[in-house]
């Protein structure tokens, strides 16, 4: 646990934290990866387990010259302070760990962290330049996402920003919201809302979106319906947002989307009827990032965010 | 027209351009009014005549040590070619006008340029930091604004942030907007369109919004539930907007809100009930700025953005 001199041009360890695994990768200074490691997430054994696995996901891809570490974790994460503001009990105990100051304590290398669709959303702002303006929409199980705006990612007043799942939406009119608000988009277009509208449309119940996708196909009306309501709602929240920001760039990502193109024609069909003239070629676009996107995203917060170095235990009292 | 030795704490020049009057001051390094003038705007003469009366306001207030001019006015303005990139007829011909370049040659000083809702923003940051966000929303015959993020002021694609009245509204279903589009929050919430909605409601129709106004403190219910349908409808707007990017501050300024405590009220509440835990303590506030508020926004734009020099005549070919 000794502090580790900094060589900026050397690689980064890019950690991915999920619920159930842990991806690493070292990361030079082109952004190629130079190794890879994957391990499970010991989700159940509490937080000092999880940096213990973090720490040696990190040690399975060093190599001599690294310099520093870039975490991406699910949760509030408060990049100043390297903390877990709140979680999720998917990993037991995660809120409240000091995830910036543990990792490095165990590895000597100076760590910087952030949420991991904040940091996914990372290498999406290349190319924009330093006024771009990205917005960044991840639906799945909730609607999330990222922002930036004069070529940085935003965190905003309490880390809050890219929350676009609680915008209002008329599609949402009455509906409840996870965030105890009413009407907000998430309560229509997330993975599991657009289930539940299904049946409240009058089809058969289905345990997941994956079903109400597949009696889409087959030619269930609900579903389609359903479907194309989540995505349309997405698309003019998004559209709406974009009159307000101008982005450069708007990214849909997550599960819903990969559900098919009747979803993404419904949900660009709305954006594209919201925007203001001059703004009418903008276009909703998948992710650039491949298979290492997360990896990649997490080592590039070592560039953007503060880094916190491991203490120095031969200089403590 | 000869270039001008740069001072860097020199006074510069604040210029406010309306479609009746334009107003100039002199404002020292320490944003205070050293001098004031205004005079009318020859709207109906053309844009020549226009930039003629700009710089002889600016020479008015101009004092020796005069660094740079700031010029704020309506219309889409794009501060990098200094140039109107479109405008209403409010003044004759003022779109395509080169507004930066005309107003430099004839006053031999640099010019930094934008739109007025824009300049009048940018002294709300203040205090807000490095990593600063702000909305900034102007409610009167349409609903407009500013939004700043990592402590800048946003243009976005097309300089088109900023364009608050284009967010879906569920209190503007069905309605037409401006833009072409339909149930945007303009449609609602703007001074003529809380006056439409009175008279669709039943009301006697009315010819300006405060006589709506006057007819609610008087006990029309129909005036009433116009105008706090328009508050709400923007409450929510702003609330969703707070939700995805995390504001410091949120200022409602504009004509409309100044028509009373029942608007002003609506708007409060609806904003609050919108937004997610992290976020409970924001309240949207009145702008800082006094009587000189334009004219300050207008002087800071030169500490902002570009400067265009004036021509060299001696050096031209």
């Amino acid at each position: 646990m000794t502090a580790t001199a900094r060589h900026p041009d050397g690689p980064v360890i890019g950690l991915d934290l999920g619920g159930t695994k842990i991806a690493a990768a070292l990361v030079g200074a082109d952004a190629t990866v130079l190794a890879r490691h994957t391990r499970p997430t010991p989700a159940t054994r509490g937080a000092g387990a999880v940096l213990d696995a973090l720490a040696e996901a990190a040690l399975a891809v060093r190599a001599p010259g690294t310099t520093a570490i870039g975490v991406a974790a699910a949760g509030v994460i408060d990049p100043v302070t390297g903390t877990v503001t709140s979680a999720t009990d998917t990993i037991r105990g995660w809120a409240g760990t000091r995830l910036a100051t543990g990792l490095a304590d165990r590895t000597g290398l100076p760590v910087a962290c952030d949420n991991d669709v904040r940091a996914a959303a990372g290498p999406e702002l290349a190319g924009l330049g330093d006024d771009g303006t990205l917005i960044y929409a991840a639906v799945g199980t909730g609607v999330g996402g990222a922002v930036a705006a004069a070529g940085r990612m935003l965190h905003g007043a309490a880390g809050i920003a890219g929350h676009l799942g609680h915008l209002p939406s008329p599609e949402a009119a009455g509906l409840p919201c996870t965030c105890g608000a009413t009407g907000h988009l998430e309560a229509i277009a997330a993975g599991p809302a657009i289930t539940a509208h299904y049946a409240r449309l009058g089809g058969t119940p289905a345990d997941r979106l994956q079903t109400v996708a597949e009696r889409a196909a087959a030619g269930d009306g609900h579903a389609t319906e359903a479907i194309t309501l989540g995505a349309r709602a997405t698309g003019r929240a998004l559209g709406g947002l974009a009159n307000a920001l101008g982005p450069h760039r708007v990214v849909v990502t997550g599960g819903v989307p990969r559900i098919g193109a009747l979803y993404r024609d419904a949900l660009c069909a709305a954006f594209a009827a919201e925007l203001m003239p001059p703004l009418r070629s903008l276009r909703p676009v998948a992710p650039r990032g491949g298979a290492d996107a997360a990896v990649l995203g997490a080592a590039e917060l070592t560039r953007t965010l503060p880094l916190h170095e491991p203490h120095l235990t031969g200089a403590r009292p």
